[in-house]
This record gives structure tokens, sequence and C-alpha cells, in this order.
């Protein structure tokens, strides 16, 4: 059995409902991220980098957001989670995908998470003052030109759409109104519909 | 054939060299930066995003390193740059370029394009004061745990090494001595006696 290392509000929320929408046999773990678990001795061994997610597979340990997802999509292609068959379509999945873990959680990471890249207590206030207009910089792109509706990538449903539904789930805390993006707010609804999520989300309850 | 739109110093090259790698025919196009060629309309309308890479393909246009990084090997399975009938081992790769694209390349961008994220001079140098211990951090662990030897995935060449040799590229002027990481300074120059790196370099000067 799979096993996913996940904690709160975060990122790996989306590897989470992805093996819930794929019938995979999972088993969540909470990394207490308050508590600093992630950089325990035990969790080093799984995943050196110190954070969320870490996918424990029968052939080894995965992480990074994007390539879990890509993961799931590929060993249970009867869930039908991702253009498999077709090279183009399945790199835009890995286009969409790839723009929100180097671009948009980057613009959300500088709020809390500020010291990775500064030291000055004056750069942190900086960085968490500009995080609501790039936040909203980004998901007005995502409105205009990526989200085809009604899932990210028009009709079907891939793992775009639980890793774009995490992101959304940020930008209240990061102080942007979802309802400037009527297409976004509106997949957000639609996410909250599915029961995969509805068991993701009581899962890290 | 397709067109990649690439940046002087950029992450581009990583696609080039990929391009390279693959034998596919291309033409490689020269985006001037300087100029703020990224910005013009023209471009825009390619890539919204304002940024390199851009290919166009024979289906369309995608963006993002790892996901075209991806779509060259799956389009061009004879070139062998992925394990692409083996999903575990896939995912490795793409772990291993969303932690580039994600971590690596962000950290080190915070030396020049710190106004992403912050408007305060003062942020701005505090930023880059820190931008060679976060490449040392990044490139220790890629020499500690991702860097199999002789390259990346081990005895296979696959598009994590362009993708690498890229960001390897940008240490000395990040202020950071290659030559403390044995493994990835080895890595360094054997990517440069492989004709399609030096077919990529060229087309780029």
């Amino acid at each position: 059995m799979m096993k996913l290392y996940f904690a709160r509000n975060a990122c790996s929320l989306a590897s989470h409902i992805a093996l819930a929408e794929s019938g995979a046999d999972y088993e969540a773990r909470r990394v207490d991220t308050a508590k600093g678990e992630q950089r325990s001795p035990e969790y080093l061994k799984l995943n050196p980098k110190g954070r969320v997610p870490t996918l424990v597979t029968e052939n080894g340990i995965l992480t990074e957001t994007p390539a879990i997802l890509a993961f799931v999509a590929q060993r249970y292609p009867q869930a039908q989670l991702a253009p498999l068959d077709d090279p183009f379509a399945f790199a835009q999945v890995q286009a969409f995908n790839s723009y929100l873990c180097s671009t948009v959680h980057v613009a959300h990471a500088h709020k809390v998470r500020g010291s990775r890249w500064a030291d000055d207590p004056v750069a942190l206030e900086a960085m968490k003052k500009k995080v609501a207009q790039n936040m909203a910089e980004c998901f007005a792109l995502i409105e205009r030109e990526m989200l085809r509706g009604p899932w990210v990538m028009g009709d079907a449903y891939t793992v775009c759409d639980p890793y774009l539904f995490t992101l959304e789930g940020w930008l209240e805390g990061d102080g942007v109104d979802i309802r400037s993006f009527p297409k976004v707010a509106a997949h957000f609804e639609r996410m909250r519909e599915r029961p995969a999520v509805q068991k993701a989300l009581a899962e890290e309850s």
C-alpha cells in the first residue's frame, strides 16, 4: 500500500486528492510541520529535502507535486487523470502543473517562508506585502489564458484540477478575493463537490 | 519544423540541448531580454507569461522547461532521453526536474529578479546576499542525494542532464565554486564534451 506524507494547508493536498481519485489503496500520514516533524531524522531519511509531499510507493520514494501527480495518472490509467496517449496534451498538463509549482506556489511562499530567501526582517515584511498582488496576477493569467473550463484542460478532469484547487484554497489567506476570478471561483466550487476532494479533506482534518 | 524561443544565459538552454540531442528538426530563435522582447505584443501572443522557453510545435505551443523536456523525450523516443516505459522511473526524472524549476532556479532568480517578490531596495539587497548560500545548499543536496553518476539518473543520459548542466553554469555568477561539489563539477565537464551541448551553445552565442 502506498503512503502519502502530507501537511495541513500544504501543496500535498493535490497529491492526496489525486490518490483518492485514482482508486489506489493508500494511507495518508500527517507530518506536523508546526512541531518541525519534517526535519526529524526519520522524515529526512524518506525525504532529505524536509518538505511535503512524500509518496512511498512499491518501487521507492517520490517527491515533488508535479512528479507525484504524473505518476498517479500513469500508474492508474483506468482513472483517466491525464491524456496519457498524447505527448503534446500530456505536456500541456505538465506545463500547467509546472507553472503552479515554480511560479504560483513560490509567489504564495513569500508570505510565511520568506526566510528561505532573505534574513533581514525588513525584507521579510517587503515580501509579505507583495504576495496579494503576485497571487492576483497569477490567477488573472490562469483565468484569462489557462483554465479552459469546466476543468483546467477543458472537458476532461485531469491532475491539474486538484493542484489548482489546492492553490485556490490559499487565495483568501493571501488577501485575494477569489470572486474577482469567476471561472476560478466556479472551478473551486465544482471541485468541492467531488467525493474524492471531500474524502481527502476529511482525512486531513 | 519546431521553433524554440530562447534567451542567453537562461533556463531555455536545457530545452535547446534536449532538442539538439533528440535529432528533431528545429530552429532556435533568440529573444533579447535586455531589450525587453519577451514583453513585446508579438511574443506575448506566443507566451502570455513573457518568459522563455517557448516551443512552437506542430500541435501548438508549449512553455515551462520540465514540460518541454518531457515532451521532447516522449515525442522522439528513439533518442532515449527518458525511461518512457516505466512510470516510476519517469516520475523520478520529473521529480528531479521539478526540484530544479521550483527550488534551484527560484533560489538563483533572487539575485537579479528579486523585484518579482518585493519592491523595497533593502529587500532586493537582502535577497541577493543569500543567493550563494542557497545555491550552495541546493547543490550540496544534489551532490549528496540526487546525482547518481555519471548522469543524473545513473548510467542512462536523460533530460535531467541538460537541465542540471544549465543550472551548473549559473554557479560561478552566483558566487559558488563548483569544485566544492566534485560529482557536480565532473558532470558539468562531461556535458561540455557532448556534441549536442556544443551545438546548442554555438547556436546561442
